[in-house]
């Protein structure tokens, strides 16, 4: 066993709190957290290429409590939550989950959570990291709108990787194998309440469990593993490597209220032609007859392996003088895909420098790199996470 | 010189923001950092109880960047600012500031910044860990106000101890000293743009310097440090003892979004008569009259020196079973002051148990010890931050 990981190295009082999972995770042998909503999320239990390879072949479980949910509800609960999204909520059915943007009125993106539909008016938005419960209740004051908004006692898992199908299959039954992409069901476990997703943040087969009971935390990620013992189930972090292969962002690196839809790829988010109002509509035409002033590109950057930025690399035009040229704007993730033997990644840069083909340099901790303007996703684009 | 401290532990990817200090404070040997408002706060340079005697005899100097700012501007702007607080903002003078609640319309706290006012229509807040940004983005939709919000290139630092008073008038003259508590001083060193504020969340002497261009962090560092030298200044984290013994509160956990101004002793920041309207007006109107349901109690926890809390302890009532007893509350944060030799502290308890001198009794990682209600402050009440 290795040694418990010191808490006191990332937290200094009870400020900060803990997932329904944590005595698990810490009994697991993490090895590292990070702080996301508030919250500590597990990022590490092993070397990470071991965990990526995890990933790909077998099945891997993470605790991802941290995706606080927003619950809104009343009787105005559909049209609120349409406001909050640029996309057509009309076309969501009950029982049906969405990627959604969460948007402000300069069109910036405010957050990218999964959004659960349980009933008519019963919303859930599965968050990343930025406090949409206070910007929603904000928004809630003045709207004239009838709406609860509130955070629900609820605590996602991730079950990712392709034997992944069979765990759930063990602990729920067959009804969970039909579900389609971001479709849920509503079940439980031996009365351990539960909503089972097919979502994920991993482009491969993945569901993610929503605990409804963080009472129950330690029992429901014991009943996990068990389930998966013989399939060789392992706690994880979420792979950067394999969610950058996927062309996966991050919310707070990749976009921030910094950015547009049309920026960072998802202007296909942007439903102009919907009945519903939304925030952001205004500047979002604007931004979407204009075009975006900057995009997020595919970039591959030369040379030797290259670990997973920890700070935004400097990105600089080709040309002559290339090294002393101008900043023209910078990587957000980066990281050495090993099935592909190249350093994939994302760079934010003026849109006339994000065409394919467009050489760059980026100042890497390694030195200047050559890099170039390629598609993402970088992996088998067919099979990635579809647009729903 | 100790190892540099390996970020890995505490971050995956770029996604959390460095200080614009956070190569000087790496350089200075930081062994701890947690995350505060999407930023990494250096939390330990040295053992506890050493920075905490530096800061009661000497000067210490904190990285505190994570107080990010909102900055409120426009035609209405005071309008605005005076309806996100419960406090009445007629009476903060330009040049002046305010510690003030954010809240929401439930009377629930959402941040505890400190407020500035730059001009009749030009507010800071420095923020406590929670997204204002978003929650006035939100707020200002739908609120017919002229204003405009965002995050500017401010990044505070805090200079406390009873020696800070020479260090911040050498580097900016004796104007500095004639401060009153919570009042500021716009001006620069040598062409550092800063605001010197008399403020900070120590219960000591001390002042804060807030650097308005993030580019020239490790420069002012340097130049305070240089200021402080023959002093014996030192780079600490904030001090969780010194804060408690001074009855200060930390937002996240001593108060949150479902606590209200009363039930945590701040009942008098709330300006029922005032000319302006306030979100959670209403709400707290009803809150004044009816008296809150459970307060913030300072304990004092019998025993051995203890810890500062990692986790929420429960709290149970006294009386025959106690230890079986139900659980009525919880300490949110609790630490040994060796000044005092006794262990203090705050728990959340139903009203009728806030009463000073009720036993408690508390489940510490140690074993379960008796609390008693006291006041607080705990040290020195009427050399503490005046209620401004």
């Amino acid at each position: 066993m290795p040694p418990t990981f010191d808490m006191s190295l990332i937290q200094r009082g009870a400020r900060l709190r803990r997932s329904p999972y944590f005595e698990a995770t810490l009994a697991a042998g993490c090895q590292s957290y990070t702080v996301y909503n508030h919250m500590f999320l597990p990022t590490r239990y092993d070397d990470l290429h071991a965990e990526y390879e995890k990933l790909l072949n077998g099945v891997t479980v993470w605790d991802v409590s941290v995706e606080r949910q927003v619950e809104i509800t009343g009787p105005d609960a559909f049209e609120f939550t349409n406001l909050l999204t640029p996309r057509d909520l009309s076309k969501c059915a009950v029982g049906q989950g969405k990627y959604v943007l969460i948007g402000a009125a300069d069109g910036g993106i405010v957050n990218d959570p999964v959004l659960l539909r349980l009933g008519e008016n019963h919303f859930w938005l599965a968050l990343a990291d930025s406090d949409v419960l206070l910007y929603a209740k904000g928004v809630a004051l003045n709207s004239g709108l009838d709406v609860e908004i509130r955070e629900p006692d609820v605590s996602p898992m991730q079950v990712q990787g392709p034997k992944s199908k069979e765990v759930v299959r063990r602990l729920f039954g067959n009804d969970v194998l039909k579900l389609r992409y971001y479709w849920f069901l509503e079940t439980d476990l031996d009365g351990i309440p539960v909503v089972v997703t097919r979502t994920g943040w991993s482009g491969e087969v993945g569901y993610e469990i929503y605990l409804r009971d963080g009472s129950r935390g330690v029992e429901l990620w014991d009943r996990v593993m068990e389930a998966g013992r013989d399939l060789g189930i392992s706690p994880t972090g979420p792979s950067d490597i394999r969610r950058i292969e996927a062309g996966i962002l991050n919310y707070g690196i990749d976009m921030t209220l910094e950015n547009n839809p049309y920026e960072v790829g998802l202007g296909w988010q942007v439903d102009h032609d919907q009945e519903g109002d939304f925030i952001g509509r205004a500047a979002l035409a604007r931004i979407a007859a204009e075009g975006p002033k900057r995009k997020l590109a595919g970039v591959e950057i030369a040379g030797d392996a290259l670990d997973l930025n920890m700070t935004r690399w400097p990105v600089r035009g080709t040309g002559p003088g290339r090294a002393d040229g101008d900043v023209i704007g910078f990587v957000t993730s980066a990281v050495h895909s090993p099935r592909l033997g190249r350093n994939i990644g994302y760079a934010m840069v003026p849109a006339a420098s994000a065409v394919l083909g467009t050489r760059l340099s980026v100042t890497t901790p390694d030195g200047e790199r050559d890099a170039t303007v390629v598609p993402r996703p970088f992996v088998d684009p067919d099979k990635e996470i579809p647009k729903s």
